[in-house]
């Protein structure tokens, strides 16, 4: 057999299942998790068996964006992990600002798996005037009214929400006309956005739902 | 046609994907805003358009629980919030201890989400001395060490976890001891867990890569 193709085909919009792209960065923390512990190369059986699916299925992500593995080898993980992070776009750094720097916004900034990711803290944002001006986790704190310019200065392409319901239509809104590109959603509420703008809603109680079924049902959803 | 059978079919272990349960919980969530919004009935076609997914799979969603709809009035709303919330497990009220309470801890204390969707915080847990015994929003902090009795005295069966990664495992071992039965883990770090608990693991740098994949390929992820 050949030496397989490695050029990453570009997924078109829409083609690839959210569900595909959740599991790639599954697979990108285990290949992470595969590389620090000293190993060199991995196998779709594997990989599979780490997240509770076939190999099939693994191959089957995978394939979306070309051919990683190599016969007799498997994957060569430092180089898979590249592979995946330029499918991701975490290949780069992104600045990211967060809105609302209440307990959940100054947890978010805490949160170690951000920068492991490639994603930066760059800025908070809050309307509370006695909260402007003190770093959280060394991030500058600047009055919402700053976002305009502060997004512009600092190249700011997603941003996070985490005000309360009432008010994060109202910080789409800002946000969006900054500039910014994507945006996490914390705040439970549905909210708009123009075509141009992605985002994704995080909704906490989700996972306890999951859960639930999973304990009444006696089914491990790991 | 016959008005439709209404009975629940239990779902059997692994007989459902994950990615059905967290639709049965987006589901649930627009129901409950159609309610809310004064409207008595809904369709298939209604339902997937705000979740940007087909009628067919819609239809295919719920048709793994028993029939819902009714013919030429489609769902009926209330009816099939109940329903979910059945299926789901939160037609009762899930008592929920959580293990640390830093800033997460804090921020998930106040999550508005959860006790909306049916899961009550009813104790808190430290090592840290200095938090025990003042309550956070109105939830009492005991140590760790008094994990196995409050668990028995308030049936507690689920768990969340908001400490930092490497005390993640202790504390896992602690509360499948105490006899939890399910776990959200919010440590960004893998557990092992025995197979009767079930457990979702939440890795918050999975959404920003999600959107920085929809940002990078100009594909809205919403």
């Amino acid at each position: 057999m050949s030496r397989p193709k490695k050029k990453t085909a570009a997924p078109s919009a829409n083609s690839v299942p959210t569900a595909v792209i959740n599991r790639l960065s599954l697979y990108l923390r285990e290949l992470q998790r595969i590389v620090r512990d000293g190993k060199q190369t991995t196998s779709s059986q594997a990989l599979g068996t780490l997240l509770g699916i076939t190999d099939a299925q693994v191959r089957k992500d995978l394939a979306h964006f070309g051919q990683f593995g190599y016969p007799g080898i498997g994957y060569r993980c430092e180089e898979l992990v590249r592979a995946i992070r330029a499918i991701l776009g975490t290949d780069q750094v992104w600045p990211v600002a967060i809105v609302g720097v209440g307990n959940l916004g100054r947890a978010l900034l805490g949160y170690r798996g951000f920068v492991q990711q490639g994603f930066r803290f760059v800025a908070a944002f809050d309307i509370d005037r006695s909260k402007v001006g003190t770093p959280i986790e060394k991030v500058p704190v600047y009055h919402l009214d700053e976002l305009s310019e502060v997004v512009r200065r600092e190249s700011i392409r997603l941003g996070m929400i985490a005000v309360p319901a009432a008010a994060a239509q109202r910080v789409v809104n800002r946000l969006v006309e900054a500039g910014v590109q994507g945006i996490v959603n914390f705040a439970p509420v549905m909210i708009n956005l123009p075509e141009h703008v992605s985002h994704v809603g995080v909704d906490l109680a989700m996972e306890l739902e999951q859960l639930s079924f999973s304990v009444v049902n006696r089914r491990d959803s790991g």
